[in-house]
């Protein structure tokens, strides 16, 4: 069949068997499909959508556009966590030094951020000297050696999906279920784990805002896992406001410093150590949740976790001072505040406005080629349910001579809710989907 | 509004508005939109639809990509005459030049046969010598001489529209209504005419198979015309078996000859007649299609219409002498024949296998960069309602070294149907359209 005639097919409802899709995926990965051929598919993909088969089997298609990692001198199950992506959420920086400290082998792969949503990778480069580039060896040296290693998608893995992602980025085809899951999940299983945790972001700051439509992905992003012999779970949890005070990328490392040191707010050490637990179990190093967490916690109290970070830190090439030298990381010189604009609660800081305007500062991008500002944020001084009066600083600004601060702070007004009472209390961890 | 918002835009169901439109077809025209945004806004187009102002306004910024040519020394309203595409549809050259032996200006732009249709340009270039690639300023000269020319889009007329075209054909967006809409009707009006009759073709051998969708495309095609000041009607007329007996090239040039000689099928005749009528109509030159009639068949018995088709074939380089001399147009050598299979009569010729098999012969295209063989083809020897005995011929093939002959056969044994009565007659004139 023409890819021609696959496009119309799909256009017409229809449903590609895995051998038009391997024949897409081999045409995205060589070039012999031209991009217009490629954009058009993933257009009637969008709008049509795909089955569970032929999820898996674009998922398949796209782990073997690339290697399939093993590391074959290692003991133990490969695991990793992979977030849907919120604002604030720095979950890998203290789950995998934690992970790791408890005998958990954790090759993490992470992306850049984009849109309102920060990325793993910025956060981590804020490091002076932190390598996220390594290649395949050094990935295999670091896991060997300190069990865990903290990079970008190398250009070995899953080529087709770097291809395919940066086309849906430039022809609206971001937004499709089956899309997200397959780049997703062909990624995290060519990096070669055997357990995979996945933490599904759901409300207003989430690219899933409603509780079905986070479970759907959720039950879509576990099934692929299991069709590959990956033992996958997932959370859904809470993206409301920002996970944590600090949105940003240095103010983000000191504060998953700080919670590896015990010191970090409730909420993002209660998600870290859960994703954790849960990735100690899929690893088959605890036998439940409970005992898993226990030992978690341990490696915060005993300082193994925060002593793993140094490690990472210390192999990628970054300075491991930072951990108790916080001036050794960027800092914008400018502050700015926005204010309580009555006396009362705050009621809500809605996280994608807040992750708007990190973006217009400079903490993230609107294309991938920006460059981002490693030194710039926001960070909440009264969470949801502080009681503030009128003209208290609610959120400060860091910024760079002015740049952005005005989109900035058109954004973050309204993001800023006062109420007459305290919000209700929602658990973070809504949800959970095991295979 | 960047082009990837546009895309998202009417991938959500959105209507874009008229500047919005402009700066895509902009893109489109100098190139600075890239090939993958265009596809993937063609399949959000196809998969959302347009509505009528969002189709008009596409027209329009296609129409303005290029030049919208005029004749000011030639008096009179310029028409011309539309057809959706069929088999053995031959009446332009028919019907051209009958029109303007009645006095009317035909500047006639026609395309090349895609898929299982033919197409005006390639029967044309059956004529030794005859050259369908003229300049604007030859298409001037020849109306200002000749009152006619047959000749293909020109590289000023709708540029937008032979970019999105090729790009529709290897993308699957070929199928949607208002981008057929605006392509046809784009290259309409710029080429500068006041009035246009249109064949929307309807049943199996059609690219539309219902009334319905006949109508529908036909309300909205004499919409836009309106919207643009020409004076628009539409037919809608029978395709369900092949017009007339040959399809093929050089031998639907003999059959139009014969038709302009009185000598032609009576459907491929009538069919002229009313379409070049309702041009004099739409053109100013008759009060009505009675009278227009009239005239028309006066210009087939007195000779007018065939000497003026030797005048437009001598204009554009072409060897008159065919007129009276079919030998000099190529024919190709070898022959077998398609026989009934059984006592009865001819209930159905089906139109599209039968353009298939032209097809398979080389007398159309797969692919546009594909060569034509103008001397293969296939005739109609025992049309729908002939009294046949099992085993007496009803197709006769003309093959070149038995290319293509083998899938040819095959398509065209199950398009025959043979039945034990006589089919009733269909009107060939199904519906008309007004402006």
């Amino acid at each position: 069949m023409r890819a021609v005639d696959l496009i119309r097919h799909k256009r017409d409802g229809g449903t590609l068997d895995r051998h038009a899709i391997e024949s897409f995926i081999a045409g995205v990965t060589d070039g012999t499909l031209p991009d217009y051929q490629a954009s058009a598919m993933l257009m009637a993909i969008l709008l049509r959508g795909m089955t569970p088969d032929e999820t898996a089997a674009l998922t398949d298609a796209m782990v073997r556009s690339g290697v399939r990692v093993s590391y074959p001198e290692v003991r133990g199950v490969p695991v990793d966590k992979h977030s849907t992506g919120g604002v604030g959420d720095k979950t890998s920086l203290v789950l995998a030094p934690l992970a790791a400290a408890c005998g958990a082998v954790v090759p993490m792969m992470s992306g850049r951020g984009l849109g309102h949503t920060g990325g793993t990778l910025d956060k981590l480069e804020a490091i002076p000297g932190f390598r996220t580039g390594l290649s395949l060896d050094e990935l295999k040296a670091a896991i060997r050696s300190v069990g865990c290693a903290l990079i970008g998608q190398t250009s070995e893995i899953a080529p087709a999906d770097r291809k395919l992602y940066a086309l849906r980025d430039v022809t609206g085809t971001v937004e499709s279920i089956p899309l997200i899951c397959a780049s997703i999940m062909s990624k995290k299983i060519a990096e070669g784990i055997g357990g995979l945790v996945l933490d599904v972001k759901t409300g207003a700051g989430a690219f899933m805002k409603t509780a079905e439509a986070s479970r759907a992905l959720a039950e879509s992003l576990v099934a692929i896992g299991r069709a590959h012999g990956v033992r996958t779970e997932a959370l859904i949890t809470a993206m409301d406001a920002p996970l944590g005070r600090a949105v940003g990328n240095a103010n983000e490392v000191i504060e998953s410093i700080e919670t590896l040191k015990g010191r970090g707010p409730q909420d993002l050490e209660e998600l870290s150590v859960v994703l954790a637990a849960r990735m100690l179990v899929v690893a088959g190093l605890a036998a439940n949740e409970g005992e898993a967490a226990v030992r978690v916690r341990q490696a915060i109290t005993s300082g193994a976790g925060v002593a793993k970070l140094a490690e990472i830190i210390e192999n990628q090439g970054g300075d491991p001072r930072v951990i108790d030298d916080y001036s050794r990381l960027p800092s914008a010189p400018d502050r700015v505040t926005v204010t309580a604009s009555a006396d009362g609660y705050v009621s809500a800081l809605d996280a994608e406005p807040i992750g708007r305007a990190a973006v217009a500062l400079g903490a993230g991008r609107n294309r991938l080629e920006d460059d981002v500002d490693h030194g710039v944020g926001i960070v909440v001084l009264a969470p949801p349910g502080t009681a503030v009066r009128a003209g208290e600083a609610v959120l400060e600004v860091s910024h760079r001579g002015g740049r952005g601060v005005e989109t900035a702070l058109a954004l973050l007004g309204p993001a800023v809710r006062i109420a007459d009472r305290a919000p209700a209390v929602a658990p973070l961890v809504r949800d959970r989907i095991e295979s």
